[in-house]
């Protein structure tokens, strides 16, 4: 391909310059044909059986070791269909009964039970029926004798281009990897949530055009501007390098700055916190200068667990964060399933539409005794560092009241046996539903602080569902009426005298750092990698300026404007 | 029972007296025996197969006279039952293989066919899940040689006494049913809908008291004030007697008044709409005196269909309410499907969350043909009225201005075709998305009028599906929040010199009416037979009384502050 100019979809930012790898999916053909030797044809069957469960099983450790325990339970699933009887044993008793050979039973059997599984309405079984799909494909490669596409070998510095990217795709990236391209996709698919998670530049949606690209073709990826450069001329690739060493090291420099205050040129510091899904994730904060932590999700808890977990494994997980973090806030979100988070234990009924549906807190405050074991965990945890409580998905004064209430008997319980509980915890709420930011200032009177969730408030504020991909285009945080919310919701607080925060992704975004300080955020939170930037970002505002950049924002038509405005300011 | 009051939830307003009368389902204990001459059972089952048809058949023919195809339309769906050989040949086959009685046999297969369904995904599975447990329970009955209960035989005033009603119960209430009280149910229930349409009080969730009501018992039910009483002293029922007789002078002496315009004491005059479903709610909306139409929901010809209609079909419809309505406006909104209306022949996809998916404006700017053809009908018939077209679901200016695009190309396709187009149309939207409201100002600036959909507008504001029984006790349009996008809206619309009305449920609660005004609503659009009563309640308002009402309303905490001022303001 002759050099090539490509717009897409910038899921993740950054920029990045190599070579193409194609992630490739062999599709065998499956040839039909009557075997007379049964016996022979599903020991066959069995033998390949088993090296797929050696492959998977490797694939398990390596995906472990370099990305954790969740991203590698993919590969528990993928096991276990391997010794699941429905699957194997009908593929075994077909072979027997209609004497055709394995790579056509096994497509047989393993169409069927996909096509079940899709049609369920339980979104777990959907997702096991891609599972299930990719180890029908691998046992069929196994057989045909066709090597499978191996991604270890892919050597560090390649752009992975591919059509799309499934789960158990990305859990196999090796280390290394630039960036990805895909022709399909949107900002919410998985592919691009992984791409922010790997923190690797990710251009999705180029659609057909992909296909003409050719392995060791030179790709530059721009995540920021959503476009790609297929093979370059040496002038523009020049300059991509030098801009990509400019980036380096302006990153290398926050990051050396990144244990230093955040002040804004006129002296007004803005609190920069991490959030973390579990205790894991406490060295990478404060390695990337986390002043604390604006948002630890519970839920993981709950999530790995079969059963609720007990008061003794929470107040182990929420000590050790509190330890790590001192003197410094840790806000602990309060258990938030429901929604796009089941718990099979829960045996929550089936919604139509489950964002707008019994969660988070309407959840805990209609299941005191589950709520109470995480808020006397919580309290006896409190005792080890500074910790904040909040409640998601309020909407209501009398919500406020009632989780309060709790609080004020769990604590009595545990005075009550001799237990030492945490005196001096901070109460707020995430503002999240836009009920919320509407009567920030009613709302504001009952807690400590409140800090906004701007994936939820967006979704509802815009009704659109951020998993969604036929809505993806709408679902943008930085729709004016969103903006509006949150100057509303700051200016509610400041009232009240409490900080208001923001723990969205919104917050982490570099280049509406000017706008968020100039709505009045008073805390920003973040994943980790962007800490450091963001404080430098802010060491360069000064807070006038960005008021009024902030109120030009909010009177905007729409997202592109705000962030031409923003752009046309830098 | 002696005299009792119990308490529940008011699900339709209004004040009965009356007999209970149980609603009952005998439910037959089903025998299993061995039958040895499988065809003598099969002919049985078939001979009560074709008196379940004619008892269904009849039902149909009743209920569609007295409440309308789509109400009927239940029982073709049952019959359907009785013809599909999935169910009726499964059963023959069983009772000839397994020589099991038909009754077992009946029993088994329908609870087979029943729970498959109903693990479905698709909605109208799930509701068919129902229709075949009642066509399953009602061949049972006939074996069993059980009459079933024959609601034709219930007296007119009597007050249905149930656990719970299905969709083919209500459809079968004779005519004069003066009330009814359910044990389950909330306010979002299909049965409280339906008490709403008959116009009937309803007071459902009264719990297992109910058990306790006999038949005959007298039963005041008060729908408005949330209670029922069981065998009142004769002094209650005195009370209640003349109660009803002081709310019967007052209906008559509204409906008298339903043509005068609805002026506030101090001389503003607020526009009282009907909302409508389809050309034939036209008699009884001007029958109550409606001054326009505030919301011809389009879906009736879509939902109807088993294709897309024609622009013909469509012109025609359109073109019948409006000469109905001569001068008067008729505000028809665009098609809004998606949500939780499907159409089988959209091949809409699946989405985890309807109503956060793509609906409404959302389908039809990315479908422009089928809207096109929609706003073709629309400019041809506008010929013959006074026409207002109005967006659903928008929530940004590039939607409005998209939307207004296609509308000035479908114009000039009919001008080049030598096609008559209306002139003076007004275009607006409906205001129901939270963004909306909150970026009225900048909305307002680009249309002829808004008009809130408070139905929508709540559930998003407070996360809550509207659907959904967990979250109904949140799902509450008197909420602070959504008052306050309601006052924000009006604000907006008179900024820019246009109107503001409102057509979701809220603007047909005459308890609200003072409020409403006070916000600033320019139009009120609500079901016509709330109509005289909501015009009467406007003469009584004062505007500076009602403005400084809904300022106090707009600060109180919740839902239940705000009721309660208004109470204590009448």
């Amino acid at each position: 391909m002759s050099a090539k100019h490509l717009n897409g979809i910038g899921a993740s930012p950054g920029l990045a310059i190599g070579k193409a790898v194609h992630w490739r999916k062999e599709q065998p053909q499956t040839e039909i044909y009557t075997v007379e030797d049964t016996d022979q044809e599903i020991s066959r069957l069995e033998t390949v059986i088993r090296s797929a469960k050696e492959q998977i099983a490797h694939l398990r450790e390596v995906t472990k070791e370099r990305m954790g325990d969740k991203e590698a339970a993919i590969f528990d699933a993928h096991l276990s269909f391997l010794e699941d009887p429905a699957y194997i044993d009908e593929m075994k008793n077909r072979i027997r009964d209609q004497k055709k050979n394995a790579e056509a039973i096994c497509r047989e059997v393993t169409d069927e039970m996909s096509n079940m599984l899709a049609s369920l309405p339980d979104e777990y079984m959907k997702a096991r029926a891609d599972d299930i799909r990719d180890v029908g494909h691998r046992i069929h490669l196994l057989l045909a004798g066709i090597a499978p596409f191996d991604p270890s070998l892919l050597s560090p510095g390649s752009i992975v281009v591919a059509e799309e990217l499934t789960p158990s795709d990305t859990a196999q990236f090796p280390p290394g990897i630039a960036a990805m391209v895909t022709a399909r996709g949107s900002k919410t698919a998985h592919a691009a949530i992984m791409a922010r998670t790997l923190g690797i530049p990710a251009v999705l949606g180029l659609g057909e055009e992909l296909d003409k690209i050719q392995d060791n073709d030179i790709l530059i990826v721009n995540g920021d501007e959503e476009y790609i450069i297929v093979n370059p001329d040496p002038d523009t690739e020049q300059k991509a390098q030098g801009e990509m060493e400019r980036q380096r090291e302006l990153q290398e420099a926050a990051l050396k700055k990144a244990d230093t205050d955040a002040v804004t040129s006129d002296g007004k510091r803005i609190q920069v916190f991490a959030n973390i899904g579990r205790p894991a994730d406490v060295d990478s904060a404060l390695q990337n200068g986390a002043e604390g932590v604006g948002l630890f999700r519970t839920e993981f808890l709950y999530l790995e667990n079969s059963q609720w977990p007990t008061e003794e494994e929470q107040y182990e997980s929420y000590r050790t964060v509190l330890e790590a973090f001192g003197d410094r806030p840790v806000v602990i979100r309060t258990l938030d399933i429901g929604g796009d988070k089941n718990l099979p234990y829960a045996k929550l009924p089936e919604e139509e539409n489950p964002f707008l549906g019994h969660r988070a807190i309407r959840f805990c405050l209609a299941n005191p005794e589950i709520f109470k074991t995480q808020l006397r965990a919580l309290l006896r945890a409190g005792v080890h560092g500074n910790l904040w409580i909040m409640f998601p998905m309020v909407e209501t004064v009398s919500e406020i009241r009632q989780a309060k209430n709790l609080l004020k008997e769990a604590r009595k319980e545990l005075e009550d046996e001799g237990t030492q509980t945490a005196e001096n915890i901070k109460v707020g709420i995430m503002v999240e539903v836009p009920a919320a930011a509407i009567i920030a200032d009613l709302l504001a009177k009952e807690v400590d602080f409140m800090s906004i969730g701007t994936n939820d408030l967006t979704q509802y504020t815009l009704a659109a569902d951020r998993g969604n991909e036929l809505v993806a285009p709408l679902y943008d945080a930085i729709h004016p009426a969103v903006l509006r919310l949150v100057r509303q919701t700051c200016e509610a607080a400041h009232q009240e005298g409490i900080i208001a925060g923001m723990c969205g992704e919104l917050a982490g975004d570099p280049k509406m750092t000017e706008v968020l300080v100039g709505l009045g955020l008073d805390e920003l939170s973040m994943s980790a990698g962007t800490i450091p930037n963001v404080k430098e970002n802010i060491r360069l505002i000064e807070t006038d300026k960005a008021k009024r950049l902030s109120d030009q924002a909010l009177t905007r038509n729409s997202s592109e404007e705000i962030r031409s405005l923003v752009e046309k300011n830098r």
